[in-house]
């Protein structure tokens, strides 16, 4: 049976209304009261605009206080926001638009002329709507679990990007889920970084909303925002990708993390171990956590209790949720299957990726892991960046993971090169600091450490590797560098 | 949609095998791990003596861990536990096995003698489960929230008892719904007297098993006992009523509770405002609260943030809960409505009580308070003991307060006696602390403190009160003891 709650923010903002919703990095405050009344009256504005119960609405954003009052606002009014990754170019934001039925969007007022590309009925910037008159309509009261709340484009690596809906509920099973696996503090404050047009940077405003707990907001990573946040203003936790925890290591030089901050949560895929190792050193609580945009962020974690013994693992699944490695057995790798009521019930208007994706219950994550003798889960790659060679399957993160390692490597990407004997070979694209480092003496490290035919067979030197908006390596687009 | 999540205590065992479950009073312990292998082992026993999906099967047991673990094992066969209160009589036990349709009765080894007098098929003590060998069955590995766990039979102080029956899910929410408001920590333990066949004391161990915490198990409540737990054990809460708060406020004497004492959740009815003093000057952090059957424990309680400046108030509803009071505006009395996913969904095979107390989701609760200007909860009194002197509401509970405010007054119970003039006036019977005490000075105490006509027209001093198995006052009895 579909379950009903109190809307979430009416409920927080009654609790805990003059409790810190957001703070930000001038100081400024809003308390859970004034976030609520904020967005139900951008709510009776936007219904002024034609937006009603179940229309699609568009939000064009960067990470932006505002965005998420919007985000709010149309829940109140039973709409689904679609959130449009403001690092996408006109078209690919067109596709998206007409995929998900979008009638109007919602830019933010620095994006306006981008705006102006998006074919699509109505656009409104931020300072339209709040200059619009408030219509006198009653907002919703209640959430009803089975509803949907939001739609999120997946980065879509290949092929077409596809809408995933989140339901209140998935959104709210995810939130309960973390609370389970980090506990609920009065003392905690988490920090929002990653954008927040992906579900990993909206789920700390969901959780926040439900716990009752304070966000700090940053527009944009920094090394020094994030380190004063953590030194400074009591940030307890921060959700961050591998990317950040380099960068923030460099800057610490031989400083340690301070004792308040409990923890950093690592998605966006398998981080390379020496990283996770030098983070230990600098007692950076690194979580390791498995995740995508169909499970609502992150799904299974490394929990406080086993972070060390199981360095490397994305950890166990959370409470409601299930993961299974499909027709292998333990240690064995295989392709990861994920179910609980956090992982979205299907793609909007995609009957054959629903068809493909979901199978009794299971969704098929496309990606390949093992679990090992103790249940803990070892994310290795996705299915598609698997190269085979001779027979033997090489896992590109692996020997990402190692070359990272040495000394004078910045950052690295593996991809297969199609090679007559062997079908593929290994090939590594490497991010050098400085001007001397050498080839040979890279292979001559990683001769130890693989196995002969995972060894790259060329190594080539680049300024930086491809990545996608979310900022992930785009391993199919490697190989553009040389040709 | 019904949401599906692995079985509660599979996955705690799979997420922290070693952590304790429950502790004894002898320093002994059983781990999540032992917990479940012995409530598998105990579910394959029962299906060898003929209880599967759907099966009733009562349990009769007082406090023990035996018990808990019997609990479990129905759950991993899909049966259903009706919790059979062991102070009952053996007709009144009769006449919930016959409504509930109860195939089999679980007896502890204590009671069996009390078993022989129950009319159903087959009755069991524990060893004999014990005794008996495991089916090769397949048990439940996930939980479906829409499937009934528990039926328990409220006190029923008037007319026939009515089995609330409570789903997986009507407990999840319970537990998610206190820890959103209590917090959840690594460092909590919670200790369990209350008795285990009332929905308060088993929630408890379901807490138990979705956070990862161990509970102190205490057969009987002591005031050593109790105090040792908290003071020498690490019990960080525990859940109470009234009754236990004076016991242990004697015992202390001028000591203060400890810090790392963090919550001792009252549920049980109102509790005198002049306990809740004592008790705030003893750094005793008493969270008042209100429950019942049907709302699978609380479902309001004063948060910590509250606790002091509203002092006698049940508080808020939890997250995921709704109440109103029924026609009245704020701060006038009426009757209390609770809604939410912790509420039951029904009444067990009893269509009447069905219609009579579910209006449009909301349940009517057959108790009277009011909501104060800032939304806290004060319950007044049960509906039926309200007393109508004059055409003015009196409120016993009210009466009781103030009257065990005055120095050697122990325990209170104010009832309605027939008047040919007023209708009714109150009356008071008193319990006295020792033989020093004067009705005239109680009266004269009260007249300051209470209107007129809410002053008793009677005080009787009588040695005990007429409590029901739960140890809740019954008002309706209390004419007998002058009659």
């Amino acid at each position: 049976m579909a379950e009903k709650i109190p809307h979430w923010l009416t409920k927080q903002a009654f609790l805990a209304p003059n409790r810190v919703a957001i703070e930000r990095v001038d100081g400024s405050t809003m308390t859970f009261l004034e976030l609520k009344e904020q967005s139900q009256l951008l709510a009776k504005k936007l219904a002024s605009l034609g937006v009603g119960k179940g229309s699609h609405v568009g939000i064009l954003s960067n990470n932006n206080v505002t965005m998420i009052a919007m985000i709010h606002a149309l829940s109140y009014l039973g709409a689904v926001a679609v959130l449009l990754n403001a690092r996408l170019t006109a078209s690919e934001l067109n596709y998206q638009i007409k995929d998900a039925n979008v009638i109007a969007v919602i830019v933010e007022d620095n994006l306006f002329e981008q705006g102006k590309e998006l074919e699509v009925e109505k656009v409104f910037n931020f300072k339209q709507v709040h200059l619009t008159g408030a219509k006198e309509i009653e907002l919703l009261s209640e959430l009803d679990l089975d509803d949907p709340f939001t739609i999120i484009y997946t980065s879509g690596t290949t092929g077409f990007p596809k809408g995933v809906i989140h339901t209140f509920g998935n959104h709210w099973w995810s939130a309960i889920g973390s609370a389970l696996n980090l506990g609920i503090s009065d003392k905690d404050k988490w920090l929002a970084v990653l954008p927040y047009f992906h579900v990993g940077g909206l789920s700390i405003f969901i959780k926040s909303v439900i716990y009752g707990m304070p966000v700090y907001h940053l527009n944009r990573f920094s090394e020094d925002v994030f380190l004063d946040a953590i030194y400074n203003r009591g940030v307890t936790i921060a959700s961050v990708v591998t990317v950040m925890v380099q960068r923030i290591m460099e800057q610490l030089g031989e400083k340690v993390f301070p004792e308040h901050f409990r923890c950093m949560l690592l998605g966006g895929g398998p981080a390379p171990v020496p990283l996770l190792e030098q983070a230990a050193l600098k007692k950076i609580p690194v979580f390791q956590s498995f995740g995508m945009t169909e499970t609502s962020s992150q799904i299974v974690t490394l929990s406080p209790r086993d972070a060390l013994r199981k360095i490397g693992s994305a950890g166990k699944a959370l409470f409601p949720a299930q993961i299974k490695i499909e027709g292998t057995t333990l240690n064995e790798i295989g392709e990861i299957f994920v179910k609980g009521p956090m992982v979205t019930k299907g793609y909007y208007n995609n009957d054959l990726a629903n068809r493909d994706s979901f199978h009794n219950g299971w969704l098929s994550t496309g990606d390949l892991g093992y679990i090992d003798d103790e249940g803990f889960l070892y994310v290795v790659d996705r299915r598609k960046d698997l190269i085979i060679s001779g027979g033997e399957n090489i896992y590109p993160s692996e020997i990402e993971s190692v070359l990272t390692g040495f000394p004078g490597v910045k950052e690295v990407g593996v991809t297969g090169k199609p090679d007559e004997r062997w079908g593929q070979s290994p090939i590594a694209f490497i991010v050098p600091q400085n001007d001397y480092v050498r080839k040979e003496d890279i292979l001559d490290y990683a001769k130890d450490k693989l196995a002969k035919y995972k060894l790259p067979k060329e190594i080539h030197f680049v300024n930086s590797l491809p990545r996608n908006a979310s900022n992930k390596l785009v391993r199919n687009k490697l190989m553009d560098l040389i040709n």
